[in-house]
C-alpha cells in the first residue's frame, strides 16, 4: 500500500467528461489498494474567465479580493470530482483550503505553502480519497490567499512532502517530457527518467509541462515526481535525483524559445556596477533578461555586453538604454528576430566533445551562431529565428535522440 | 446613521455592468452617513450551471459536495461587488461563511441560520461595506451547508435580525409588490404598504417577489422589509406589521396560478383519518397539494374531497389514490385545466360584503365556480383556466386596484 499524492491539471478535468475520467483513474489506485490524497485545477479557461471579469470590473483590483474570487475555481472542481466518485461508489470528500487548513504566508496572489495540518487527512484516507484544491491557501490572519507561480504543482509538491507521500504524480495533456518539441519534431522521444535540474532547464526553457518552482521545491526536498497523461495509459517521465540516473546519452533533449530579441550595446565602460547599472532599470521596468554575454571589446578598456529579452519588450529596453545617463556606451545594436537552442543534460559535464559537436552540426547546416551561453547542464546558443526548427533537428538527430 | 441590510438578487448582480451598478447604489447609501451589510445572491444562471454540472455527473449528486459547489457562486459575486466598491473608493471587504461564520444546522441542501458572530463585522461597517454572501453558511462541525426554502432572502433577514439593523432593503428586478401582475393586466398598481400576512398569501400564489420563509421569518421578528428595484429610482413596498398599516381598501391584491389541476373524490367514507389516509402517500411521493375543500356527499355517511395539485403531478396522483387500499371512494373524477384566483387584503375582514362582491363579479362576467376556500385575509376560487385573465381583470376593478 502506498501513500500518493495525484495532480491533475486544468485540461485533465475541463469537462464534466474528463471529470467523470478522472475520477475512474482515481478509482483503479483505490482498488489498488493505495491511500490517495488529489490535488486539483480549476477546470480549464475557468481562471482566465474569472481574471476578465476583475479586470472588466476594475484594471487593478483588489488583490485580496481576487483571490478570493480565483479560489472558487479550485473549489468546483474539488466537489464535482469528490461527488463523481461518491458516485461511483469511493467514498470522497473534498476539502477546502480552510477546512484542511492550508497555511500560507505572503503577499494575497503570490503567497507561500508554508505548513498544512496533516493528521485530520491521514486518518481519512485511511478509509476514502481526500480531494484538496491547488493554487490556494489560508493566511494566519484567516484570509483567502492564492500562490503565485507554481499553482497547483506547488500544492502537489507541498502536500507529497508534508504528507511524506511515495510519490508525486502529475496528470497532464502530454504524455511526458519530450527530448524536444513533439508538435513540430516529429521523431521527438518521450523521456523515460530526468533529473531536477535538467527539468528545470527544459521547463524555463518553454517546455511548459510543470511549474519550475514546483520542481525546485521538489528537487529541495526529494520528492519523487511523475508526469503522465491524464488521457492515455502510456508511462510517464520520472524526475528524481540526479545520482539516480543511469545517463546512457549525454544529452537529454534540446530546447527552444521563440519571440527573443538580441540586443548589444559597444563599448562599454569596464568597470564594476556598470552591469548593475544597465539590468536595473530593466528589472524595475519588469522586464525580464534571459542569457547575458559580455566580452572584450575591440575598444580598449571597453566591453561589449549582449543579452536578449523578449520581442516585445524591445522598444521599452532601448528607450530604458538611451535614456539612462548612468549607462554609457559608444553603440547599441539589435536582432529582434533570434531564437535560443539549448542542449540539456546531466550527462554532458562527464561527456568531452559535447560543445564541439554542437557548433560543428549547426556549421554544417550553415547556420550561424550568434552568441554562446554555457552551464554544468546546458549549452544555449543564439541563432537567426528562421533556423530554429533546422538546428533543434540538427541537434535531435546527432545527439541520438530520434 | 442607519445601520442598513441590502440584499441583491441575481439578475441585480447578474452582469459585470450590474455589478457596478449596484456598487454605486451602494456608496450612495455610504455617503449617506449608513453602516452597510450587503447579501448577494449568485450571478444570474449561475446556480442553474452549477446544479446541471453536477447533474450530467452523477443524478443523486452528494448533498454535502453539492453545498460546497453552489457556495461558490455567491462567494464570485461577493468578491466582485466587494472590487468594484475598492475602485470607486469605498473601503469594502468579502465575508465568506466560514470567516463570519454564519452558523447553520439541519441537513445538506436544507439547513437553517441558527447565529452568525456579530462583533467583528459591526467593528468593520464603522468603517467600510461588509459583503456577506447569501444562501448559505457552515454546520457546527465546519461543513459548507446552503439553506434551502428563502435562499438569499432568509440570509438577509437573518442578518437584520442578528445586527439588529434599522431596515432590510430587498433589490430586485421588479419594482415592489404589485396588486395584480403587471405582465398581465396593464392597470395592475405597485402597492406601497403591505403587512407580512398578505405579503405571504400573495407570494405563496405566486407574485415572487420574495421567498415565503424570508418573510416568515421578517413577521416573527418584526423586521421591517422594503422591495425594490435595483433598475430604477422608485419607492419600493414596505413590508411590516398589520397594525402598521391604515388599510383604505379591503382588498390589496388579486393573485392567481395557472397549471392547476383539481381532483375530486367522490363518497368516500366520512371517519377519522381519511382526510390522512389520503393525503400521506401524496406527500411521501413529494405531490405538493394546495387547496383542500370536504363538502357533505349527496351519498347518505360519504363526503366528497376535493383538492388542487399541480398539472404535472396529475396522472402520478391519480395513480396513488387508485392504487392505495386504505383509501375507499366511488369515484374519482379531475379537471385538469383550471385555475385559481385570489383576492388578498388584511382589510377584509372588517369590510362586509367582499365576499359576495366577489362572486357578483365572476357571476356577471359568467364565470362559473368550481370551488372556493377561504382564510381571514384571502378568499380563492378555482375557475376555468380560460377565464383566468378575464377574472383577475374584473376582480381588479370592482375591488378599485386599477
Amino acid at each position: 500500500m502506498k501513500k500518493k499524492v495525484l495532480k491533475f491539471g486544468g485540461t485533465s478535468v475541463g469537462t464534466i467528461e474528463r471529470i467523470q475520467h478522472v475520477s475512474n483513474i482515481i478509482k483503479g489506485e483505490v482498488e489498488a489498494g493505495n491511500q490517495i490524497i488529489v490535488v486539483v485545477s480549476a477546470m480549464a479557461g475557468k481562471t482566465n474567465e474569472l481574471i476578465k471579469f476583475s479586470q472588466d470590473i476594475d484594471k487593478n483590483f483588489d488583490k485580496r479580493e481576487l483571490d478570493v474570487l480565483l479560489s472558487t475555481g479550485e473549489q468546483v472542481t474539488c466537489s464535482l470530482l469528490a461527488g463523481a466518485l461518491i458516485g461511483l461508489k469511493i467514498k470522497s470528500k473534498s476539502w477546502l483550503n480552510w477546512q484542511i487548513p492550508i497555511l500560507t504566508e505572503g503577499e494575497h496572489s503570490n503567497a507561500r505553502i508554508i505548513n498544512m495540518n496533516v493528521s485530520k487527512i491521514n486518518e481519512y484516507i485511511k478509509e476514502g480519497v481526500a480531494i484538496v484544491p491547488g493554487f490556494q491557501g489560508v493566511s494566519k490572519k484567516g484570509e483567502i490567499t492564492t500562490i503565485g507561480r507554481g499553482g497547483s504543482d506547488a500544492t502537489a509538491v507541498a502536500i507529497a512532502k508534508l504528507f511524506n507521500a511515495d510519490s508525486c504524480e502529475i496528470y497532464t495533456d502530454v504524455d511526458g517530457v519530450f527530448s524536444t518539441d513533439p508538435n513540430k519534431i516529429p521523431v521527438a522521444k518521450k523521456i523515460e527518467k530526468i533529473s531536477y535540474d535538467e527539468m528545470l532547464e527544459l521547463s524555463s526553457l518553454g517546455a511548459k509541462v510543470m511549474q519550475s518552482s514546483a520542481v525546485q521545491t521538489a528537487m529541495m526536498y526529494d520528492i519523487p515526481l511523475e508526469v503522465k497523461s491524464t488521457f492515455t495509459n502510456r508511462k510517464g517521465t520520472k524526475i528524481f535525483d540526479q545520482q539516480n540516473i543511469d545517463y546512457t546519452k549525454s544529452v537529454t533533449g534540446v530546447a527552444y524559445s521563440k519571440d527573443d530579441a538580441k540586443i548589444t550595446l559597444i563599448g562599454v565602460e569596464d568597470k564594476p556596477g556598470v552591469a548593475a547599472n544597465i539590468f536595473e532599470p530593466l528589472n524595475k521596468s519588469q522586464i525580464n533578461v534571459d542569457m547575458v554575454i559580455q566580452n572584450i571589446s575591440s575598444d580598449q578598456k571597453k566591453t561589449d555586453i549582449t543579452f536578449t529579452i523578449k520581442r516585445d519588450d524591445l522598444v521599452k529596453t532601448k528607450d530604458i538604454l538611451k535614456n539612462n545617463k548612468s549607462i554609457k556606451f559608444r553603440e547599441i545594436t539589435h536582432n529582434d528576430k533570434v531564437s535560443k537552442i539549448s542542449i540539456v543534460g546531466a550527462g554532458m559535464v562527464s561527456t568531452p566533445g559535447v560543445t564541439y559537436k554542437m557548433f560543428r552540426g549547426l556549421a554544417d547546416e550553415k547556420i550561424n551562431i550568434l552568441a554562446i551561453s554555457t552551464s554544468e547542464i546546458k549549452l544555449s546558443v543564439i541563432i537567426n529565428e528562421e533556423n530554429t526548427l533546422k538546428a533543434v533537428k540538427k541537434l535531435h538527430t546527432i545527439f541520438e535522440l530520434d
